[in-house]
């Protein structure tokens, strides 16, 4: 029983190294390649423990970085989209929702429904901690791509005007100081032509 | 002193996107490339608290999960080294303690401490949660062995026996039935070869 256990949780946490695959569309500055979403997640989880005095709200930070580290692993099945995708939302997430209902459930019963509410919670965005761990995953490609020359915004023809108006409102909605601090940063990169697009 | 405060933490996220080219001996299953130390303590997060019921004794999972997070940032000055690498270790334990002082350094100074009094914890081994994810971390790499043929026991030339003697007592310090599950499973892959050494 103890070793059935334990085979799920084995088989759960190798099903998880395919996040390692999944690539984004930002590079980690000075690799040549693309960042995957399973390091991704590391960051953002630390970025979020780093801001937690700025949360828009009182929150409990393990939940959130709980939230953090289980909120990409529907992509497994999916591949990553990025944020500036216009339209298919709602497919893209039935679908990943559908991929962690089958991750979360190679673990035992209780386990993987704990994670499983975990990740609903992110997605249903509604909670300060959910709101918060929005904030911290919206910011972390604007962050890279100011200190990378908008790599990834200048590959896919995005706009300041598109990137503003997409992760403007969640991370002022959930950490407004970091908003603060992110939008005259964006405005001089506008200046400096570091976006793609119109 | 907002602005200033939120630019610490900033540089402190950017100066952590290093970890991702900090390349393990361990290859992520079906991919063509190293393993790096994010995407490593990610994973093992979500193994500690896919695990947490079967720790030695009770501990507190969100500490053990910062932990995990936090724990190989030295590796940022230093790169990793191989826990069946033979004698150096207090040499490279001082090194890496320095980077996490300068990389924590980074930041406003109780946030910084907050961090580093875990990468301590953590080094330090002592804790009931410091064990249990010193069995999570040794264990990770056993079990992408497992699944992946002896890969990296099998380059660098790791014996069954070395395996045991390095990871075995951890494991079974930190979580006694994951070293129960483990153990037939290295008998099994010795007799199919997967071990590498005399």
């Amino acid at each position: 029983m103890r070793n059935n256990t334990m085979h799920q949780i084995v088989d759960f946490i190798l099903e998880l190294d395919k996040l390692k695959g999944v690539t984004r569309k930002t590079r980690p500055l000075g690799l040549d390649r693309y960042e995957n979403s399973a390091e991704h997640s590391w960051q953002i989880a630390l970025l979020a423990a780093s801001l937690a005095r700025f949360a828009a709200a009182e929150v409990d930070l393990d939940r959130v970085i709980r939230m953090l580290l289980v909120h990409d692993i529907g992509e497994i099945d999916t591949g990553d989209t990025m944020v500036y995708a216009e339209g298919g939302w709602p497919e893209r997430k039935a679908a990943e929702r559908a991929a962690a209902l089958r991750i979360f459930g190679l673990l035992p019963e209780s386990q993987g429904s704990e994670f499983m509410a975990l990740w609903q919670e992110f997605e249903d965005g509604e909670t300060p901690e959910a709101l918060f761990a929005h904030a911290a995953d919206r910011a972390m490609p604007v962050l890279l791509n100011l200190a990378n020359e908008g790599q990834s915004w200048r590959e896919n023809g995005i706009s300041h005007e598109r990137v503003v108006r997409r992760v403007g409102p969640p991370i002022r909605a959930g950490c407004p100081a970091l908003w603060a601090y992110l939008e005259p940063l964006l405005d001089e990169a506008r200046s400096k032509g570091l976006f793609g697009g119109a």
